[in-house]
């Protein structure tokens, strides 16, 4: 079990755990419908069965014509062709376009047999019955989407280990498929231990504080795709710590323990973990702050991580490595963009040397753009986080940020994070 | 109604649909278990019914005293305590320290009566039994969480209008919130009309493709934090889009109409929307590409959007006017954040001045940093959006942008963006 005191920086912490997990993922693909797929992963590459668009299509209202008997058009001296027809929307049409003739259609519309370009309606003029000017030459393949032009038959449309967005779904409804295979969410169990804590409907005697850790854990779980199997609280007892993990440890993918915070809780739970199995505790301290006392684990190809106890560690470590660990487990290939919103800071911050300090920030809209300022609180008050937009990350080689320079923050819920502007 | 040749910019169109709904929001409150609670909307003020910390703590293992007993202290000359017992975790404590005295104290413990500093172990050293050096002076308050520190009993420490994120969660959760009220999600229809589409499941004939745009907007809407309550497939009839329009107003809290893409179906789609009540359609023609023929109107209080029947442009349109709309009706007050990644532009793009362009692009990593390049494709191409990570918007005055200028691309969605590096 490597020393406490031997700490890692975080990067090498999580390339050290990733490292330690088998090549290929280890939850199965379970059968899933493609409307209900929304932010799963792709267990199976998606092999186009046909071609999009299906059919050549017309992408404005005009009619369809032979390119070559438009040459020369203008308005003094317009090309005349005979009308055949119109081309109805949703069926196919048995009409063939011939040299001198033209044929309403539809934005969508199919393109009849022997049409090579759609002339827009505001290019052409009705002349007497069934006959039409054509006031400008139309090109080759003009306002036509190739049979395939989007997706052809046989191609890879979507890959494996792909997260399914909006977009995604519009794409495999187009290609008719309606039911499709996902990686089944992991499955995460959470365990909290610490005599001092109570459930969150529990009215409080002296000495005891709420549960927050299980429920701040189990909402980042979910959004990095994971399932909540079971949050369990524990007193700080070795022996039903060690049961505890152990059940979830036969039961779980991924097992997060959050130790109680004094140094005799920490330094029993990173022995329970080790011995769960092989290779056993990678990492005990992180060169962080704040988080420092984090555990990084892996029992049999199992991960385990063990975080600090008070809300703000935890949940700030909890968000550096819980989502890339359930990403490797759902087998996303990629790497994930962190989106940020850059900032210029308000204050003067300093840190120290050698160790990634994380600083909760409030965003402020004025007239020069964006202001990012610190809220500060010790990490053990969980409105810390509640007053807080995102974070700031300060490098290992910096002794603080300069107030007014640009920083740029990472949001902890981009899609959720409103602002007073 | 306006005209259609009248566009405006897509700012100005958004400002007079959001001016024309009641200014309160009409979606009722509704309760829900905090734990199931992400992402949605606070429909209460919420008061701290107790201080958090509910009593004051120490954020460190050590020994609980009084400051003025270490006045003075070193390692040559230290103090001498006598340690009067523990104070167990979870509990109240009989416990009072008196001058000369000392306790035992876990992180998170509660501070003894008398006591006003806790010491580190560090800085202490056991002594004779049951006495204590002191090896450094000790300030009223150090390594102390007072009660309130957090939160004061009765503060407001969230308001309504305020999405739920995992933090605030937690934040409920300390002060024994296990059920709260949140905006009831809008109903929101969804119709599309077209003689071509089919659903999904279905084989297609000559001349048919299948309905996309259903299902892209259902997961944006659902993604905006709506409810979709029905989803219908018209065929290009006044009549029936006029009778399914009617049904989805009565009973649906927003109404959003893909029509066909043919200048007459969007005069008819237009023409019906208008006759749902007043005002009636307030837009129709957005200064924007794509997705010019666009129409916003509300009717009695009520939204209803008309967008272009193909994919890309439904689906980029959707996403700038209905995410907005819903947070209106959701009764958030503020503004919410677009978090963007910056990119060098990988070729040039023109761009016709007086109009907003969004452009679909792709991003990829370089030694220099992140690389956008534009996805070409028409707009009748749902597969366009899939090969593209987020959009760039170049604004009405300029004529276009230059390779290598630094562009802000913003994700399509930004927590399920994976990319190749």
């Amino acid at each position: 079990m490597p020393e406490f005191l031997n700490l890692l920086p975080p990067a090498d912490a999580l390339s050290i755990w990733l490292a330690a997990l088998p090549s290929e993922p280890r939850v199965q693909a379970e059968s899933c419908p493609t409307e209900e797929a929304l932010h799963r992963i792709l267990a199976s590459d998606i092999h186009a069965p046909e071609s999009l668009p299906p059919f050549a299509r017309t992408t404005v209202d005009g009619f369809a014509l032979r390119a070559a008997d438009t040459f020369g058009a203008t308005p003094g001296l317009p090309a005349y062709l005979t009308i055949t027809g119109e081309i109805l929307m949703g069926s196919g049409t048995e009409l063939e376009i011939r040299t001198g003739q033209a044929a309403l259609i539809h934005t969508g519309g199919m393109i009849p047999c022997g049409a090579d370009a759609v002339i827009m309606l505001e290019d052409t003029q009705p002349a007497r019955q069934a006959e039409l000017e054509i006031l400008k030459p139309a090109a080759v393949g003009q306002n036509i989407l190739a049979e395939g032009e989007d997706v052809e038959a046989g191609q890879i449309v979507l890959e494996r280990g792909m997260p399914i967005r909006a977009q995604e779904i519009g794409g495999l409804m187009a290609l008719g498929f309606e039911q499709i295979d996902v990686a089944r969410r992991p499955r995460v169990g959470i365990l909290s231990t610490g005599d001092e804590l109570v459930p969150p409907g529990r009215m409080l005697a002296p000495g005891q504080v709420r549960d927050v850790n299980s429920y701040t854990l189990a909402a980042l779980v979910s959004m990095a795709g994971g399932l909540v199997s079971r949050r369990e609280l524990l007193p700080d007892s070795c022996d039903q710590l060690q049961s505890a993990l152990r059940r979830a440890f036969s039961e779980d993918d991924l097992v997060v323990v959050t130790a109680g915070s004094s140094v005799s809780d920490r330094d029993i739970t990173a022995a329970v973990i080790d011995e769960l199995g092989q290779p056993g505790v990678l990492v005990h301290g992180i060169q962080i702050k704040p988080g420092k006392p984090t555990i990084l684990a892996v029992a049999d190809g199992k991960p385990i991580i063990g975080l600090p106890g008070n809300p703000v560690s935890a949940f700030i470590i909890a968000g550096l490595f819980i989502p890339p660990i359930l990403a490797r487990m759902l087998g996303v290939k990629l790497s994930t963009i962190t989106p940020v919103c850059r900032a210029s800071l308000a204050v003067n911050i300093a840190s120290t040397s050698g160790r990634e300090d994380f600083v909760p920030v409030r965003l402020r809209y004025e007239e020069t753009g964006w202001i990012a300022e610190p809220v500060y609180g010790r990490s053990n008050l969980i409105y810390t986080l509640v007053r807080a937009d995102g974070m700031i990350r300060i490098p290992p080689h910096a002794t603080g940020l300069a107030q007014g320079s640009t920083v740029e923050v990472q949001l902890y819920d981009p899609t959720h994070t409103v602002l007073r502007i």
